[in-house]
């Protein structure tokens, strides 16, 4: 039996529609604050995680998909049911690391509960595009340029365990995704850009180095590509065989109306 | 005698109003897209540096500063002088160049022509404030975790030649500054925080490690206080001695009168 811990975004969604369409069993849980268009069939807190293990063994669970995003809760005592208490020291400590730390920690504690963790992209391998570009518009020299700038910095980032993705436009960082994520950050280049910047440029996407596989590896969809346009952007770059491409159809149709290349550019150029 | 390469913001005007008041002087050169405020003696582009270093020698500048920030431009080769084609390759170069290569660049072509370059916490070593808590309100221990958490992420980045602040809550990174500044990544995070992000914060700002100091160090003002406190954060942290503070007694009653900490924080806490 497998079970998907579903954040929020449209990932949760797409393997819940693959699970159904293919008649395979799936128990899905909607992480609290997750909207609710996936109608789970086990809504959980933080503070129940214990719960939800024990929960999940009792139903036979042998593999879990986490996918979607989840906010950094914090831990309120009040809520915690009895089986997550002797782990509270372990989720605070999770809290308090970067992203990759909090994820490994969460993703230990299914293991010790003799479960299997998967990617979302090991379920849905037709999630990770192959090489190549893949819309009508091309990248120029100035874009692989600026993609090959991206991948340095993005690594540079991953060293302090923050950010998956950046903005670059003539070879220079215009925004460098934090905490609030991609979406904002290209929302935050929104609008006709300052005096004095670089026109153009890209958004690039990569996991982290080192980035544990077993928990989501890093998504676009069509909304990204739509907020790249709308941030004046020439095009997407992501790394082959890192990042997710959701709704591939209606993201390619949304870059190809907007002029907009989708790179899948593999590591290293 | 001494020259000013003048850029945009407060400090060249700080430079300006010491020398005049110290009746010393100063050969003011405004870089063209530089504000007015200055009624500089010289006007020149990028594209006239060459003229510009043959009239500093004629003049008898051997010291120069440079202050303010300047936006990396294009090269319009329609408007070089003969005096700046002969270094067109090398101008091209720095263009290309992450903003401390850039700046390494200009300033080899100025020592080149003989003339020293200083920067502007040489000339006014007031401008570094030493270590401690400037204002009435205190960081506390959270606070402390966030600003060591800064200063990783500030290393970090530094290894891509990119940035020298951030905004840190509760051990994240809410903000990451690239090309537009400061100002701008506090703008972005303005008005009510996104559900699920951590609450309060706080703006740290430290040059990148190995630094060029012949060049600006990263600089604070009211201005930056008054524009943290409208992202909602609790306070600034500094680095001790690599972080200038522009009109302190200003930036000092700013702080006090939003309740933030300003705290001037020696390399490593």
């Amino acid at each position: 039996m497998r079970a998907l811990i579903a954040g929020q975004g449209r990932l949760p969604e797409l393997l819940v529609e693959r699970h159904r369409a293919a008649g395979e069993a799936l128990v899905v849980c909607g992480y609290a604050g997750a909207p609710g268009r996936l109608d789970p069939d086990i809504s959980f807190h933080l503070e129940r995680l214990g719960g939800l293990l024990r929960e999940l063994r009792r139903r036979g669970v042998r593999e879990v998909c986490m996918a979607g995003a989840v906010r950094r809760p914090k831990l309120r005592v009040w809520r915690l049911d009895f089986a997550t208490l002797r782990i509270v020291p372990r989720l605070a400590r999770a809290l308090g690391k970067g992203d990759d730390g909090a994820l490994r920690e969460v993703i230990a504690l299914f293991e010790e509960n003799g479960m299997t963790v998967r990617g979302a992209h090991e379920i849905l391998p037709d999630l990770l595009p192959g090489p190549g570009v893949l819309t009508k518009a091309q990248p120029r020299d100035g874009d692989r340029r600026d993609a090959a700038r991206g991948e340095e910095i993005v690594a540079a980032m991953g060293a302090a365990d923050i950010g998956q993705a950046c903005v670059v436009a003539a070879g220079q960082a215009l925004a460098i995704e934090a905490l609030p994520g991609t979406d904002w950050m290209l929302a935050s280049l929104a609008g006709p850009r300052e005096e004095g910047l670089p026109a153009g440029g890209l958004l690039f996407k990569a996991p982290k180095p080192g980035q544990d596989r077993r928990a989501d590896l890093p998504a676009i969809g069509p909304g990204t590509i739509r907020a790249a346009a709308g941030a004046g952007l020439r095009g997407v770059v992501i790394e082959a065989g890192g990042v997710m491409l959701l709704d591939r159809e209606e993201a390619l149709a949304a870059a190809d109306a907007a002029g907009l290349f989708l790179w899948v550019r593999p590591k290293g150029g």
